[in-house]
């Protein structure tokens, strides 16, 4: 259910994800930083004089508009996602995984609090969608009960669990070993109509 | 008052950031990407060679525990911040700003409300550990009042508001051209004594 991008473009990105991954491994002592550092430099500079400009860029990102491969938590196109691994529910409910590496760490061995927080205003955002009642988010409470383990695998839901009037609530969590670790609540709000 | 790291390891974060952005705006027409993307792995492969085991970058990782150059939200190890820069005000609040670009978009052209989360959870913290009574967050709650837009200077602000007993609040803003966008309240709990 995660979003549908070419092959070699999504093998980019991993290796753009790895380049990420590498550089927080290695650290204060990363070998031949200033040659690395140019190589990426050429990368970069060759993907950007081929590359739409941005204003076009945005406008294909958004067409059509529920096709988001760019987007930061489970985008194929998007580096800076873990990436979460997204299904739709039989109940249309949000079902995710992820293992979570160095460079999403908070607390020593722990994912950052506000990885958690992207996350869950993510995925229950999209169980609105998926339910059919997507508003814009209002109001996002997270409680942290237990800190996320990094390096092994996190599930994650979302579902949506009421709708009163323009006013749209769902909830969600993130679990590891079959315990919750954080428990969510958004409040999403439908536009007036124009 | 952002974290000191060399400056060939902070160019080389910096290159990797600037690989992130141009593959999210070369998106699915990215040029050459299976020959660039064997650029990309042979980079990360040398720099994966040459780092310390994951465990002895840890380690180090968290020594002084109070320098987190490796941090994804201001770090200059990690090419997954923004980066924030960070600034420690006299009454030892947060002030800090950054300018997101095309990988932190949600909305078109508008922040992604998760990566506003992100954020304010790290800022708050920061906040309640320079006021000198850092605690584990339980708590944080976020009202989105207006979208935070992309490509211009965003202000963000955290401080520490309360002390009671073993509970320490701490409230924040992002805010953009003088108006605030993002309203955030954390609840920290300082553990209890061994």
């Amino acid at each position: 259910m995660s979003p549908h991008t070419e092959e070699s473009v999504a093998r980019l990105t991993d290796a753009a994800r790895r380049v990420v991954n590498a550089v927080v491994l290695a650290g204060p002592d990363a070998a031949d930083a200033t040659a690395l550092a140019a190589t990426l430099n050429a990368v970069a500079e060759e993907l950007e004089r081929r590359a739409p400009s941005r204003e076009e860029r945005m406008r294909r990102m958004w067409a059509p508009l529920d096709s988001r491969p760019h987007n930061l938590v489970d985008g194929p196109e998007n580096p800076l996602a873990p990436p979460l691994r997204i299904d739709r529910e039989q109940d249309d409910s949000v079902r995710a995984r992820a293992v979570f590496g160095l460079p999403y760490q908070g607390p020593p061995g722990f994912l950052h609090g506000g990885v958690s927080a992207l996350v869950m205003d993510h995925v229950l955002g999209l169980a609105t969608i998926w339910a059919g009642d997507t508003g814009m988010t209002a109001r996002l409470t997270l409680d942290f009960r237990r800190p996320v383990p990094l390096f092994e695998q996190v599930d994650v839901t979302a579902r949506q669990v009421g709708v009163d009037g323009r006013k749209i609530r769902a909830t969600g969590t993130i679990s590891a070993g079959g315990t919750d670790c954080v428990v969510a609540e958004g409040l999403f709000v439908t536009p007036r109509p124009a």
